[in-house]
């Protein structure tokens, strides 16, 4: 809503009082980000101006960046994240009753600046500090490479129905600690929709919950022991091995080929355990084909793990006999199959998982609903080996599953009662839509003179391959000018990218809104060209 | 609800046809476990008997264990375990669709009965599975154990309410993964509740949400550093100690005193990180005296690491110059401060905590909602000091909070309305009224010329010692037999408990139902006598 105040108009002109009122406004939150203005014509005649006077306070505002137009769509308030952030700290500072007393001598209004300088590091454990800074500017006109959702998208009140459902029960599970897989009702319910959406015949007793997939690769370390390496893909999803690092293991980053993680390079690595993502690999969207899946199952079951606690075994017979027997399932090689988009693969079926194929207990297969609900759902699940169900129960069983036990019976009851797979189905379509709308735009843009665009059958991003004179440093601060995060594509290798794709972004679209895609191509023609 | 099936009638007599559906519905769980069956002569009057016919049929329900009576209140179906978990398996399998094709060669049925074999396990590491084992005896008509709250004693309408505001704000933030510490909002809403409550000045920024304390134990591990020495209170809560060994940290236990732990036993332990609860220690009901807790800081400060980095840091000048400033922050040693149940203190103020008297940034203060909500409730909290709070962005900023956004936000709102701090005064005094009530039982009964209640003046549990000539595994016996989880304080050491301490138990009573006081006394009269 707009008001205008008029006290002012006796000082300066009704075009510049609206100018002012208006810019205010956006200073203040008033008017958000993104938010749609009146047209001239319905604001001149609520203020009994002429429509020529709110156009010139308009055409003011454009050229100050304060809103933007599209055309035939009319005029809105551009996404301004510098003034955002400091809102926000105000918000988080003057909520502290205790702000005074503590940062007299600690300055935490430092921390961004603090964060960012942390990206020039020499020291590598600090690799991990680049996500905060980026995420810290929290407000981009298009962001491609945050996952986000828009409010409209998520089924409010179908999820607010359910829980209240839960909530009404009168169940005194409700208020129970849940085991550590997870209660027994979502373990259920997942194990239809793995049957039903990929075809996987799961017990529910194999089905772990957890609280995002990071809660999850904990749980694995602590489940297959801390002295394994762990291969990742390069390029790859770098939070990953941040979070098998951090957990004190060692990672060993795996080079690709054309179709995937290649097997040489991993027989090469010393590694036991490999996390990838066969059915969609992110960022580079390449999906496995069938025969590199079966040599990744061989691999898994080819050479026994020569890690200590076998070769423990080995040299002392007398370990062996007081060794519990289970501990031979933790043995050897295992392979993370991490299953984060398959939900979202636009033409034709997801190839099987490996976790179907696997006939020697190697796959731990896992999924999120990050994608297929939202971010800021930290619920996340593992489908184990049988011969490692005993092993978690006995190592991790004493735990509390961390995700809330009425969070977990209302997804159950969600899932349960159908909304979730018509959810999924109404996301597809919009997803697809979303999707070719925005490489239609860029097609049918200038951009179509420069850039390729790569791997957009399946999931939530495809690679933007830009031809340009420009360094890479120059064109990613060209998009940050504009107000657009690309991240390029060689910010997901570990070392050195190859030079051919010094020019490749990852184009991760989930998070753009559909009414914004005409003033973001714009954007990148301004950037990029 | 209690039908009966007149179609037997004509082979038998109306006594045994009313005791065989009541049976029957027991057995079919349609009559849930503790529900209350009509009088006698309601049901008499209801099905055309007569009271004496009713009378009979109960008779018999009693004296085989179905259902039990409790004088002046009625008769009430017993609960039974083993029943109990038959269906849950039954559930658990009928449940799922692909039972007969993974069960085949996977027989999970006989998980339980593996996990309780693991209690004779000679290996050590196995300690962590006797939770397990305890914990799949999931019905007690009397658990002393584990913590768990009525049903009705939890605010479901308020916090459905809240919940409902929360989704029907049309905030976008709802569906954003939230900062690795949670969102601002309950940490401003924590900040103002640590400040009023327990008169720490704590800015919002040095709070990190977790679910629950075992999340965070992983946290502060991967914060500090897998190199350091966690020592833990002997006796204790062990879960801790399991969650620091299986985040690849060394423990050791350390002996307490009168006043708590021991400085002499902690000064030899080489520990560099203490995980104790001062305000009232699980499960001896120690409140440590100031005096102690003085030292306590003194030891946090009075010998710097000499773990592998800081000597690393000594031996090389040219290390220190490359590594970040802030590694500083994470050296010596540390104290984490658990007041899991300060709220529940009955008599005057908790002392003040040791987060407060901490000038050196040594102390990081850890709470959870598990007691003062229900332990479903994933949700915990830790205050670390000023200078952690950059050492966190850097090392753990990118992860998500692992707490869902929706719980978040709620439990803001819960807290910022008054509802939360309401909540806890109708908790107290319930639990007042609950510890009188039992305390009040035991010493009327029998049972006060043999026992002796320890440490009853804070918090949900205290001692029981009881004087008896039967070996304490006698005791042990004939308190499952009556259905009564009972555990005994020599649970909770590590290595060999002192002897004068074989037959004191610890009386874990919050969730105990007010109207079993009177049967569990009896049952424990009948089993310690």
């Amino acid at each position: 809503m707009i008001t205008i105040n008029f006290e002012e108009q006796k000082n300066s002109g009704l075009c510049e009082s609206i100018y002012n009122s208006i810019k205010e406004q956006i200073i203040q939150g008033k008017l958000k980000s993104m938010e749609k203005l009146p047209s001239k014509r319905a604001l001149a005649q609520n203020l009994g101006v002429s429509v020529i006077t709110v156009q010139n306070a308009y055409a003011q505002l454009i050229s100050e960046g304060y809103i933007y137009s599209i055309e035939k769509k009319g005029f809105f308030v551009t996404d301004l994240p510098l003034l955002n952030r400091n809102r926000f700290f105000a918000t988080l500072t003057s909520a502290s009753a205790n702000e005074n007393l503590t940062s007299s001598h600690h300055d935490f209004s430092n921390e961004n600046q603090h964060l960012t300088s942390q990206n020039d590091s020499l020291n590598p454990q600090d690799s991990s500090a680049s996500y905060e800074a980026v995420r810290s500017k929290n407000t981009w006109f298009a962001d491609f490479k945050n996952n986000s959702i828009s409010y409209e998208k998520f089924p409010f009140s179908l999820w607010s129905h359910t829980m209240r459902q839960i909530l009404n029960s009168g169940d005194e599970k409700l208020l129970q600690r849940s085991q550590a897989k997870g209660v027994p009702e979502l373990r259920a319910a997942l194990s239809r929709y793995l049957q039903d959406f990929r075809n996987m015949n799961v017990n529910p007793e194999q089905i772990v919950i957890g609280a995002g997939t990071e809660n999850l690769y904990a749980i694995i370390v602590q489940l297959l022991g801390r002295e394994k390496i762990y291969a990742v893909e390069n390029p790859g999803y770098h939070k990953a091995e941040a979070v098998f690092r951090l957990n004190g293991v060692k990672t060993v980053p795996v080079n690709l080929d054309r179709e995937g993680i290649s097997i040489t390079e991993l027989e090469n690595s010393a590694a036991q355990v490999l996390h990838f993502s066969p059915s969609h690999h992110f960022p580079t969207g390449i999906v496995m084909p069938v025969r590199r899946r079966q040599e990744i199952l061989s691999w898994a079951v080819s050479e026994p793990d020569s890690g200590p606690l076998s070769e423990m075994s080995r040299s002392s017979g007398s370990f062996l006999a007081h060794a519990n027997p289970s501990d031979n399932s933790t043995k050897g090689r295992f392979i993370l199959e991490d299953d984060y988009d398959s939900e979202f693969r636009f033409n034709g079926k997801p190839l099987p998982t490996l976790q179907s194929a696997d006939t020697n207990d190697r796959v731990i297969y896992i999924n999120t609903f990050s994608k297929t609900l939202a971010p800021s759902f930290r619920i996340s699940y593992m489908v184990l080996p049988p011969s490692l169900v005993p092993v978690f129960e006995q190592k991790i069983g004493f735990y509390s599953c961390p995700v809330s036990s009425f969070e977990q019976y209302t997804l159950a009851g969600f899932i349960e009662q159908g909304h979730f797979e018509k959810h999924i189905i109404r996301m597809k379509n919009y997803y697809r839509n979303l999707r070719n709308n925005l490489v239609g735009a860029i097609q049918n843009s200038t951009l179509s003179k420069i850039t390729k665009i790569q791997e957009k059958e399946a999931g939530l991003h495809f690679l933007l391959q830009v031809e340009s004179d420009s360094p890479r440093n120059k064109l990613i601060e060209n998009l940050e000018k504009y107000g657009i995060n690309l991240p390029p594509l060689s910010e997901y290798y570990y070392g050195t990218a190859p030079e051919d794709i010094e020019k490749t972004f990852v184009v991760n679209y989930s998070g753009i809104k559909r009414e914004n895609i005409a003033e973001t191509v714009r954007r990148l023609e301004a950037a990029l060209l």
